[in-house]
């Protein structure tokens, strides 16, 4: 489907448009034989809305021009996100390649029952000084997504740990309407969780 | 050589003294046996003293009594660490379990040249508001204590990426004296790294 827009859009752009695309999970090389303009044809990223500060992830594919993407660059900038170049094509940008680890690695925790979510979240704060620990983070993502994410790593990986985190998501906080911050709770209840409580770091 | 201290240490050690194990990577159910005295015999962990916060993990293994964990958990905080609570015991704790996905991620974007270190913290610090992205953190870690882990996995696994880390952590860092921020380089220059600088996140 996404072929045949670019085929058609490349019909009816001028020569010199550029085309940008903010896919999540497609790489830009995929589409950029068909949008007649493999050296126009770059990806620009922009973060999840609810983050303070925004990102724009400026991503080359091998046939992308230099002039373009630095023109993307700059673009970003005057549109009022901070510019990120990203200079080869992968799956996730910059921002997804470190969050899922991350995240990946605080569910694990949880699901082992190694610790609570808000002793992993309170350890992640603590030591490194950052705002929200791992779960903090995943309720403002949305609780869909990292079902999402999860449920497609553990369906091809027949990991047991997967396996469980995706069901656990589903059954205690998507089938109770649990999805983050956007429905008022996920792993903590909004808007006043428990870590911005004054005492949490102590 | 733990094993016979432990030895040692059960019979000059009053009954009632609870023992604590500082380390790092090997878990304490492999040493309760020999304390004399399983059930207060716990792991106390604290993390990198460079951390402005003080974590102080305080790790069961499956023989250690409530009650031991429970007054260990109140010590830590006694000597002004926070204390977290971990039930079950693994290596790495929490800190580590978390932390070194993020770097191993932050560190595989560099080595493949998909972004270099400045874009990939900023659009850490950026995205989730953390102070240090995972290369001011590595250089806070320390760049030797990098290269071990990732020579340890490397050897193991003899994945081409992690080699290829290794690699050149030995070369263009730690042959050359930048062991991070303790020798006032790493991956950026101290005491005045550019991601401190007032545009860093522009």
């Amino acid at each position: 489907m996404k072929i045949e827009f670019y085929q058609k859009l490349a019909k009816v752009a001028p020569e010199k448009t550029v085309f940008a695309t903010n896919s999540s999970t497609l790489l830009p090389s995929q589409f950029a034989a068909y949008t007649g303009r493999p050296e126009k044809f770059v990806a620009l990223h922009f973060a999840n809305e609810i983050w303070k500060h925004n990102t724009g992830e400026v991503m080359k594919h091998p046939g992308t021009s230099d002039e373009v993407f630095e023109s993307l660059l700059v673009f970003a900038k005057q549109i009022g996100m901070v510019p990120l170049a990203i200079h080869k094509e992968q799956p996730g940008y910059i921002v997804n390649s470190l969050l899922v680890p991350l995240l990946s690695a605080g569910m694990d925790l949880w699901i082992r029952d190694v610790a609570d979510i808000e002793t992993v979240d309170k350890t992640w704060m603590v030591a490194t000084g950052a705002p929200l620990g791992p779960f903090g983070i995943l309720d403002v993502v949305g609780i869909t997504t990292a079902y999402n994410i999860n449920k497609m790593v553990a369906d091809k990986t027949k990991d047991p740990v997967k396996l469980k985190i995706a069901d656990k998501l589903k059954a205690e906080f998507i089938d109770k309407g649990k999805l983050g911050v956007e429905t008022g709770e996920g792993f903590y209840k909004y808007p006043n969780p428990s870590f911005k409580q004054k005492d949490f770091l102590k």
